[in-house]
């Protein structure tokens, strides 16, 4: 496995590797891998010639309060990680690199971006859709994959390719869970151990409304209800949202059918965790 | 010379042609050809195997209350003209294939938009970038060319593609003039006999501006007011604006030094012109 540093460099490599017809697959993360980023990069290695993987905390997509200075970061493992989930080439730009001072373009997908997430996080689907085009341009993938667990941010992408005619098809690929349902997130590790037992708390609601569903109920208001119910029993939880949408349009749903995406936001003291299901057919 | 409607076909066209290692030079247009589009036509068919001009007059580029819906259009008289200057292809997409329902995706060059004709046409430079982007991911062009009468478009999708890291180099291309000194424009065609005459005022002011330089002045607000006194000399003209800004940064420049821009915008009835003259070493 390569390690890239430069945009230029990598863009040079990956425009030599589409010159001699290898396809390349991308693999955007922030790094901290879990099962869920590894699921990804053996998707892609399975599916094209190259397999290269971004490793970057990109800025642009953290507000002024969150935790860009804490996300945890462990790139030696991570590179050990990557090579064994079959990856080729780990991309590793700098901060510098990626904004260089004068930076000043930014691409936004509209309404989409205020909502569910984007309601606390305003800037956050503006950085993730700017710095996924950057990515796009510098990598040139022919596929680029990206994890359910983020459903809003999958929509987004895809939204963003289609309308900005974008030569990449995105790949959205199934939210990997812990043993016990936690959904897998690099920001599982700032969890206290009470935390942690509580945070379970999400996913079980997500499956308690899975399981009203297959029982008959189609009121997403009852499903919300039910689900912020079963969360409020932790008094270390803080909702941030309960939403029930269409999964092609964001467009509010108010009866539970499938396609509809069930997705939840709670902060666990300082941590906001995310988890969905998107009610099969 | 081809004509090309969609942008599948024109995005299939154009990988085909990369693959083959075939370089492709693209003049984006709104059609209505004169001289100086030709130039840019003529300057790309001598650089790549394959020039494509777009030819869309792009709506998200307007104002509500702007020139849209008469904009001058001679698609017939346009084929012949740039085949004549050596393109091969000719790229007309509609409206509703560059922009089809739900369409939300849009690029910000921030604070540059907002600022010379960003002020009376705050959304038009959003619909640049965002128009331009999408042409190079559809044309996939390894040269763009640009006229530089749209001095402040050519910085800010020189900068777009910086910050994007698109893999294309643009071009600015010399302003072209008519043989009376005013800068050649697709919006001359609305001006009436005495207001084609009180035009000439723009490109006077603009020369007196150099020949004040030459004589030594550095004032930029002498320079500034001379030029507005000139242009006031019509009863026929508004001034939108008449500025002094470095023309890599677009910082306001008090005194006037090389590599200085001197732009001007001016109505004369609806019809709203600019020009400009970057002051030389």
């Amino acid at each position: 496995m390569q390690v890239i540093e430069t945009p230029q460099a990598m863009q040079d490599f990956a425009r030599d590797a589409r010159a001699q017809g290898r396809s390349i697959g991308l693999v955007p993360t922030m790094g901290y891998f879990h099962e869920g980023h590894l699921s990804l990069m053996r998707a892609s290695a399975a599916e094209n010639d190259i397999t290269i993987t971004s490793l970057f905390v990109n800025p642009t997509q953290f507000g002024a309060h969150e935790d860009l200075d804490k996300y945890p970061r462990d790139v030696e493992r991570d590179c050990d990680l990557a090579r064994g989930a079959g990856v080729d080439i780990m991309f590793t730009p700098t901060n510098e690199m990626m904004y260089p001072p004068g930076y000043r373009t930014y691409i936004r997908v509209e309404e989409w971006s205020d909502m569910l997430c984007g309601v606390t996080r305003p800037i956050h689907f503006r950085g993730v859709a700017t710095v996924c085009c950057k990515l796009f341009n510098i990598c040139i993938p022919r596929r680029a994959y990206f994890g359910l667990k983020d459903a809003q941010q999958c929509l987004i992408i895809k939204k963003m390719v289609e309308d900005l005619n974008l030569d990449v098809e995105i790949k959205p690929m199934p939210l990997v869970r812990e043993a016990d349902g936690l959904a897998m997130s690099s920001r599982n590790v700032y969890l206290s151990e009470a935390e942690r037992r509580d945070a379970l708390r999400i996913s079980q609601a997500l499956f308690m409304a899975r399981d009203m569903i297959a029982a008959g109920e189609t009121s997403a208001a009852a499903i919300r209800g039910a689900m912020r119910d079963h969360i409020e029993q932790s008094p270390l939880a803080k909702i941030d949202y309960i939403e029930t949408v269409d999964s092609r349009t964001l467009a509010s749903a108010d009866t539970v059918k499938p396609g509809v995406l069930i997705a939840a936001a709670v902060f666990f003291g300082p941590t906001r965790l995310i988890d969905n299901i998107i009610v099969e057919g």
